[in-house]
């Protein structure tokens, strides 16, 4: 049981994961922050937080478990505001999309802290955001990645995965580096090339007429540019080495498609097609698309 | 009323409009045609079709409208084999994904039934494929698009018009060109840049580590990129000048995007993400997303 839980940005991610430890029996009181007084108080109505903290250095007093869900963009001054007011057995953890640079803000700004801080990243959200879209079901099946660092006390790491499973989550351990690679990869660089193509088409004299005739093939690839753009250019600015990395080789492979379309080379077009049919038909079934 | 529909190819496509027109009692006597006997007996028990016909040639005869709905590959040679079959009443339209090389084959092989010939595409369809996926309402408050031929008659336009309005489909003309460019923009090139990242990350070493982490966006990216290696081989073919030309533009546009994600100039990629955000989400309120 943890007796005081201390939410910094009750948004989709620190209200579901509020709400759903509430859920699971797993939190006494829960304490709420956040930039919005509106939010805060749909978030006290609707049940995510029992009390609004006046700022995160008093939320965090005397709190077991401190959850740090704010924009990237807001983490080091965060960071900085709870940092005199940890007490020594407090766990914090973070539900940022990137983690490398997470890692390095806290050693930066929560040095006398890191045997209680347990970097993590919960494998989902939406284009919504803000409490009103929060639920406790909302990482139900999902995976929790966690990012420990070699000063962190594995009690810390045992009590954020167990928040997480008592969430219905899935719990993985991997290097902060490790994560930040694996997730440019199959979210980060999606996410921008999503960007690319609405910015590019809606930019033309004739957009309008182009999204007019736009349907489902096209409203589900470019689902995630209607994603939170201050969240992903922080993201992208966090994560830019090996975003840049994703880029290239994604830039090469659109080269060589290039090459085999201009020499209307089919055999081999189709054999790319076939490779990416037959591995997102599997992967899609394996995860019960 | 019709007396007679041939329908060559009864897949997913063929089978719906038949569906559809039926459901509209719009047609007397449905004649279907294709290349898997096991496909045509369910088309038949599903009442998608009346009869089989051993071969195109002998479907067509006397038929009222002639719906050819086989891959853009077989085109060529149906359109050969039913040309000296046509009666002069006989209006002929198809349902392919790209409306340029049709029209060419048509000139080709058509070339004394332009009056009675009506390109056509219904944007519509799926991943799936094969009558057992056709149902009446595909075509539901989708898009038909025609582009008549300055030979073509009107009262064939007229027909195929009125057929898909029964299918209750909106109904658009342009120019074939026109239909090309538009659709390599907000069709075909997603289907190839969702084709080109699969095919990527499931050639890497890691890649089904990669695809285990792989979420929400992910999936809704790569959906399309599920869709059939043949036909968008095909498609990618026949349509290749303009989507050479969308596939360059998007090329300039990731560089524009890797210089300013290397400079790490924020505020220029938000504005970005914005336009595109908001883009994307006036389409989707008003398609109802």
């Amino acid at each position: 049981m943890i007796e005081k839980l201390a939410i910094i940005g009750v948004g989709l991610i620190g209200g579901s994961f509020a709400m759903a430890l509430r859920e699971a029996g797993m939190v006494r009181e829960i304490i709420g922050v956040g930039r919005s007084a509106a939010n805060l108080q749909e978030a006290l109505k609707c049940g995510a937080i029992d009390r609004i903290a006046p700022n995160a250095a008093v939320a965090v007093q005397d709190a077991e478990l401190v959850m740090l869900a704010v924009p990237v963009g807001q983490m080091a001054a965060v960071m900085q505001e709870i940092a005199p007011h940890l007490a020594a057995h407090t766990v914090v953890t973070d539900a940022g999309s990137t983690k490398g640079d997470v890692v390095a803000l806290a050693r930066r700004h929560l040095p006398q802290h890191l045997a209680g801080f347990v970097p993590g990243h919960p494998i989902a959200g939406a284009e919504k955001s803000g409490v009103g879209a929060a639920n406790a079901g909302l990482f139900r099946n999902r995976q929790a990645v966690l990012t420990p660092l070699p000063e962190t006390a594995a009690t810390a790491t045992s009590l954020v995965r167990a928040a997480w499973l008592a969430c219905g989550a899935r719990v993985a351990e991997m290097a902060p580096e490790e994560h930040d690679r694996i997730f440019a990869a199959v979210s980060h660089l999606p996410h921008l090339l999503a960007f690319a193509l609405v910015d590019e088409i809606a930019a033309r004299s004739n957009g309008k007429e182009l999204f007019g005739y736009a349907a489902g093939g096209f409203r589900d690839f470019t689902r995630i540019a209607g994603s939170s753009p201050e969240m992903w250019r922080d993201i992208c600015l966090a994560n830019r080495d090996a975003l840049l990395q994703e880029l290239d080789a994604y830039q090469s492979q659109l080269v060589r498609l290039r090459a085999l379309l201009e020499q209307a080379d089919g055999a081999a077009m189709e054999q790319i097609f076939n490779h990416a049919s037959q591995a997102r038909n599997d992967w899609a079934s394996q995860k019960n698309d």
